[in-house]
């Protein structure tokens, strides 16, 4: 028995990835996508510009594209994966929990609302108890529930496993590849022999969602960990992965070698594409790469190295692939934690 | 009345940009050039493979090259640039200086020895005193005299501009661009959609030299300046310019103005090489970029931006044009300071 | 006595270029700046994202930019540059033409009509004649003539070159810098790691356009040149500088020393933006690269190389700044042959 | 039953990528690696510096690497895979034939030699019968047969497809990817925002093979085909996959559509490595493209697509993966279609 799953804002990057993932998923079968007015009424291989690197595929390219709209769903479906725009994903998802679908979401918008849960189901799948919550408080048949942003993923989990040595201050400065941007976000002639320095927004989703997903859940609301996360945000010319080099400051004073080993030891869950160890750490200082590493796990691995002791804690690399750990393959993973605990 | 230079080492990357720049300078005259015996009595044009995105001089081209030996150098040559490997370096520039030659080196070795200035003429021009120093204990007639490593020379005014609100620890990243390497540093293979988060003794180096840069010089010696730095260096697919992230820790709290002023307002000097204003500031937190911005100031200036205050004291970018700012401009600016200054 | 000029479609990225050049431009003066009316009313600093790698030319940033309409632009100004989309100059540059105005044009609109002169001021300067016919048959009081596609001026100046020979015949393949199709034109994910074997509509204009160029004028009209060209056009991750391998079948045999004196020996003309030489030809098979060799002669030049004999004529390699010598620069050189020839 | 094969000079590019292809071939089971003296006797993990883009295979990593010669390596390994550097394999490859071992052989050296043959399977399988004029003429027990340059296999496939129209001339000019040069055949300063208008010798490789690839055997001797082949090879920065524009001046004059279907008809071979049709054939003229392209087929497949009518035949690009269908794949491919034959 697979859950009918339906895309919302399918013809984008993310929804891409989404489809590619779901296609071959053996829990989730795709059964209504959704686009704006222009797209509705499509065939999917029409409406959309397909550019993943795997064909798009055949059962889906005849799926008529509908309006995202919960009236346009059918009532069979009971998850929905949405990846649209924030401004448009704070007025749209509402509308479909409240129409009970349950939604796991990579949009940015709501991430830090109280009620919400912002989960890496490795990292804190206790926050899903906030969906209990939410339904008291907002009338919600459904659920919604997000992902945090692929710089915040890349990161996190290291930190997670960090924190048995009390992790006070993180410094943390992205290599960001241009996928992250969406199709049409990083233009040619910003980024080939050069670099930029900021991304909007994104140093704030770093320092305030690697909080809430650290935090601890009490049954009633989430505290933000305390630790002072500090980032600094790069766009390079990379097609996929964001390399990150880390900084923590620590309470106590662990060994290079119990740092790996916390690392190594992050416990993965037991869901479909959850790889069997979640953070593969490397020896060689040169590793993780973009390009050689990124598809570790079938892109749902976390890839660390480079780690040395400073006089504050330890600082290393980490790495991650941005539009499947960190975006799409995310919210997948949610969808399953979603299904394995219940809530579908 | 110009001074006749030698470039020893002068068929490498840093060689060639040496000539670049003092081919048409105003106060210097290449009266010599140096390479390995395997290039010695062979004309520079033939010996050198030459690649700077300029012509080889003309009056350049016909030079003979000699060895690498003090002893192959006309007597009126009074000052020599040096840009060697460090193990070369290391045995090769000691052989001039007590030759009477004065050498202003950007090769590695030596630069963190008691006895040996490690300058940048905007920053610590009263280092030079230690040639005194120098000639005491080594006997030597000569002088040498050494500019520390791109990557260090990038950030380092960034901070003596800091310097005024107590500068107690620093976190940097760099983003490097490939020809740091040299011509066959970095293979297309190895960078092309990548990046390398490693780069052999470059965080070191930053975290020694910067000290020693910023450390007060009594007369006698260079105490290191009591910050805690620590660098972690990237390689990405730019080909010139090193960016860098940058926290600093104060023990004031001044406002982002007044960090853009402090920076703005660090003095220049007044040699031919060194531009008006030596940190540019801007508001654009976009910028600095690598290809955008490298060659400000004919490449000789530093680029600063994305201010901003933290809990701790403030975080920004810098960056500067690694084979100008960060190697051969380096110590074409150093031998106009010791010209200056009286030592040639 | 500077001649008053504007520049119609000012915020583009030819726009931006043709500021650059005319800025320092001993015979021209801007006095005029032109864009869409949501820009009109600004500064110019306001109305453009200035992303040349030169800064904003000081005066140029005050200047109040005006709508596209020859009622904004001030009487004095004899002479404008053009750089519009194509849809949008077959609108407005008649207007402008009709009003007085003489117009250099870099758009593609109208090329190939009979009586608008397609020029390269050292390849075919007396089409300029075409203006009286133009006039004529319009009622024109102004001009209004062209400068070829970018990709088309490469490669024409060496057929021009070679046609002594006798040129029957051409193939030729491009690998064009993304800058040609303006700053949003590539997107980064389209190009990074890959190259683009079309690009709409710009095999047919090297076809046609070279064709003209290379015509005979008879003083009512010029003659297509009977050489059967076809071309492949590919783009590339470089930012600047199209490359091209060519084929040319001709009726004599010359020696690869003959082809590459005939290149040599193409006639520059004496205008401010004329190189001394125009066709540089490397004896190197390596050369020209686009990064090397754009800036020859301030990239106006066209560079040539690896010239080897065919069964059938010739095989070589060219090259040309697309930007410069092939757009914006390209515009300012006709503007030149304008006032020389005393069309203003 | 699977056949014991060796692999001669498996620490190398070529090397790596057979090892990933050979490792979970069903017909075969890696037995020896051979590779230079330095390497021999290192287990293959510490001989190779491992850089393909999936791990290193655990079986592989631990065998013990033996000398390039045939007395190191095992009587019962029946197919050697050779990726030498040609000198190389011009001396040591006989040695192995003459030992009685079966060579495929992926290295330039002797691809012309008369009675060696120069096979792609899906387009002269036939030619495999030189194997007895060749231990005829030079007593061997073993052979040796070679697969063609990376370049020349990306396009003589759609030229055999289109010989039913009478191929005449061909033009090709070829963007190829650093790969193809080996780990370190192209340094990052050569290439980023760049492009090499010359590979060294490609050229003549590719007019050359091609036409022995499409010559007709007799049973004692290939016949060169008699179509004028003329290339221009430029080295573009793309990490894999070989694009190129081709002419074909053809005798008859086939619609688009019966270029488009001669090349979809092209017969494929039932071996385990060819895919199930050779030419995959895109109606988008923006295709194929090598980051999206190259894998198509599990990188066996070749692409082409922009097929256009000229006056003379037809022009197109075509795209293949340059070290797996271009190199190691093809001697692989060659390795089963000797298995298949019976010569092994």
């Amino acid at each position: 028995m697979t859950t009918r799953v339906g895309v919302i804002g399918a013809t984008g990057a993310v929804g891409q990835r989404l489809i590619q993932l779901l296609d071959p998923h053996p829990d989730f079968e795709i059964a209504a996508l959704t686009a704006s007015p222009a797209s509705a009424g499509k065939d999917y291989s029409e409406a959309a510009k397909w550019r993943v690197d795997t064909p798009i595929p055949e059962d889906v390219a005849d799926i008529t594209v509908v309006e995202t709209d919960p009236e346009e769903v059918p009532d069979d479906v009971d998850l929905v994966f949405s990846s649209l725009p924030s401004s448009v994903g704070a007025e749209v998802e509402p509308t479909f929990v409240e129409d009970g679908y349950v939604v796991s979401s990579n949009s940015s918008n709501g991430r830090m609302d109280d009620d919400i849960p912002l989960t890496i189901p490795e990292v804190n799948p206790d926050h899903l108890g906030l969906i209990e919550v939410q339904r008291d408080e907002r009338g919600w048949d459904g659920a919604l529930i997000k992902n945090p942003n692929c710089s915040t993923i890349t990161f996190v989990p290291t930190i997670a496993a960090l924190d048995e040595f009390g992790v006070e201050r993180v410094h943390v400065a992205t290599l960001q590849a241009v996928s992250g941007a969406g199709y049409s976000g990083v233009t040619s002639m910003e980024i080939i022999d050069n670099a930029i320095p900021h991304i909007g927004g994104e140093a704030e989703k770093m320092e305030t969602e690697s909080r809430k997903l650290l935090g601890a859940f009490d049954g009633a609301e989430v505290s933000l960990h305390d630790a002072d996360v500090s980032a600094s945000c790069n766009r390079i010319p990379t097609i996929d992965g964001h390399l990150e080099n880390v900084w923590a400051d620590l309470s106590e004073d662990p060994t290079v070698e119990e740092v790996a080993d916390a690392m190594r030891d992050l416990p993965s869950v037991d869901l479909h594409s959850s790889p069997d160890q979640l953070i593969e750490v490397f020896e060689d200082p040169m590793r993780p790469q973009p390009r050689m590493d990124r598809m570790l796990g079938d892109g749902m691995s976390v890839a660390a190295g480079g780690i040395e002791a400073t006089p504050h804690g330890v600082q290393y690399n980490c790495l991650a692939h941005n539009t499947i750990r960190g975006a799409a393959g995310a919210s997948v993973l949610n969808g399953e934690l979603l299904l394995e605990e219940g809530y579908i």
